[in-house]
């Protein structure tokens, strides 16, 4: 965390697009996710790719977390130059970087993804550093992975693990994006139930077959959020929970108010017959990502901001459109009567993770910063 | 240019996402705009918001190019310190840069946009040093700028300019984004007749009333890149043309054989029962933007990569779904049985701006690499 002579609300840096991030939101929502996962029994690794940033992985590591998820090699690699000891890289092991990956094994326990036997076994010929060995299930996303039905192959894959000396087996690892199409917290629900019904069949088979023990992982932040006590998984791997987002309030994860990003935006244009306003902020500061609200499929949702701490108003103005570093917001008439050129608009996202691996930098109230990774 | 000891091909190089510049490519889709713009007798104004990069730039400057768009004060600063000297900020004035603004002036030739006359009052008081005043009008577009049919309002405007010390009156300058909905080359040069007309009309207009020589300034890559003889305008500013992209194809802008970046990606899975294969490489590196080809909409389109130079293959696979750092692309069974994991696939990207401002480095068949600006 650098501290910075500049305050958070001087306008030498509220100027341009800057990524304010609320401390106390997003502590609150750490706390929360570490307390639920304590009553249900499960250890939280959390996803590292929604924030990148080792001074912000410094506020789980307070909350007494020490596995975490990341998404790729060169992730785990910063997040090992931070302490890190034990990271498990969720997406499918990349055999072009075998030799970076055997170089992180000597230093971290590192778990690695597998959904095909045959590049269990490269592995296994080049690893000169043990590893965790997780079989990917597909349980309906269908991004990657085995589909649950498939008992054979995730059979293949785990004795191909089973009897590997430098892959140890780990267990059964999914992720149910398809959870984000949900709609009602009750269909997260049910995907959920479903999902954990899926592993614990697979579970079962590969018991019977090959025994020992497998564990169990599973993590999206909508069902880690909406499940009271989560059951049938022995890890959960949310990411997004630390920020949410309106994609995550549009399924009912979070309250907007729980939200910790707000992207600040000087409004550059004003046009009242129109009832929108024009903002210095776009797809290069939040992405082209959406959400729906209020049956708008929106950027994001704008608000006056006044001090470095936002409230929720009454009323948003919709982002609906943006280009390359520009926004158009739809406001009702009473908003826009409030809103000038040169004032600063507080957005909240529709997608953190993506606003925050574009803009790279959190402000804090303070007036310090949180910096992510470098790009590569 | 930053020269390398690992070549473009090792693997050391393409083991995770890496976007490739094909500089033959790039050097003649800028040689054909250069001599459109000859030919039609405007000044080439090319806007380097999408590259981003002062060692591309130099490729501009090889071929003449003097004059330069941005769209952002910092990416003028940037252009500025790598010797450029006639820059327009073609995104709405910020008022809250007001001073950066000032004191970019005292050292090149700038161009400001103004659509209010009020905000031409605010820097009229508070430059110390001369700009040139664009005033936006807003051909159909919907996003900035005075509706080109509300000639008392750019009149308004104009007024200011002309009464302030320090903005000289530059002329009218427009953006017509509507046309990339536009969805064939007839619509793009219908649309581009009717903004060159209106455009003509506002000016006969000011002229009528206020006098003096104003200047017209289109710019979008798809007219561009498809009107013949361009008309009407002194000073054309597309951007994209220098690498084009799926949209500008779809549209009928450009051929597939001149887009001029790729996105390396690693294959990461196989998947032969549902005719897909998952890449290392999703909207973190290609955005979550996309375009329509053969009616599919598509992050991207894939085909495996040999060589440090791409060719255009007969069949293509599809990137249908991007998650942060995965993509997920169809194939035909054919493609399909010639793709394993650990190859490396090139991705045409949706939207080349946005994929170059997400990796902000491109890799050159030399081995070398041309640097973009620093995020912030």
């Amino acid at each position: 965390m650098s501290p910075s002579a500049t305050g958070f609300g001087s306008p030498g840096t509220l100027a341009r697009p800057t990524l304010l991030l609320d401390p106390s939101k997003a502590n609150g929502n750490i706390s929360r996710m570490v307390e639920k996962a304590k009553r249900s029994g499960v250890r939280l690794r959390p996803h590292f790719k929604t924030h990148q940033s080792a001074d912000v992985g410094e506020w789980f590591r307070e909350q007494g977390i020490v596995h975490i998820t990341v998404s790729s090699v060169g992730m785990a690699k910063y997040f090992a130059d931070h302490g890190w000891r034990d990271i498990t890289i969720a997406t499918l092991a990349n055999t072009l970087e075998l030799r970076e990956i055997d170089a992180l094994a000597e230093r971290v326990r590192l778990g690695l993804v597998f959904d095909c036997a045959e590049i269990v076994t490269v592995f296994e010929k080049s690893l000169s550093n043990c590893v965790a060995g997780w079989i990917e299930v597909d349980t309906g996303y269908g991004r990657t992975g085995i589909p649950a039905s498939n008992h054979e192959a995730v059979e293949r894959v785990a004795r191909a693990i089973v009897g590997a000396q430098m892959i140890d087996p780990a267990g059964l690892i999914t992720h149910a994006g398809q959870i984000y199409s949900a709609g009602s917290p009750s269909a997260v629900l049910e995907i959920h139930a479903r999902e954990v019904e899926l592993l614990d069949d697979v579970r079962r088979c590969l018991r019977k077959d090959i025994g020992g023990s497998l564990e169990v992982s599973i993590g999206d932040t909508p069902s880690c959020s909406l499940v009271e006590k989560l059951s049938g998984a022995d890890e959960i791997r949310p990411g997004n929970f630390i920020f949410y987002d309106l994609q995550q309030s549009s399924i009912g994860a979070c309250d907007l108010d729980e939200i910790a990003l707000s992207l600040a935006c000087p409004v550059i244009g004003v046009y009242a017959s129109r009832g929108q306003f024009a903002i210095y902020g776009g797809a290069a500061h939040l992405s082209k990502d959406s959400a729906v609200v209020q049956g708008k499929r929106v950027h994001g949702l704008a608000t006056p901001l006044r001090t470095a701490r936002w409230s929720i108003p009454s009323e948003w103005g919709f982002v609906e459109y943006v280009s390359q570093e520009v926004g158009i917001v739809s406001a009702s008439r009473t908003l826009l009567s409030t809103i000038s050129v040169g004032d600063v608009v507080g957005v909240l996202p529709a997608h953190a993770c993506l606003t925050a691996n574009l803009m790279r930098r959190f402000h804090l109230p303070d007036g310090g910063t949180a910096e992510c990774m470098p790009i590569r």
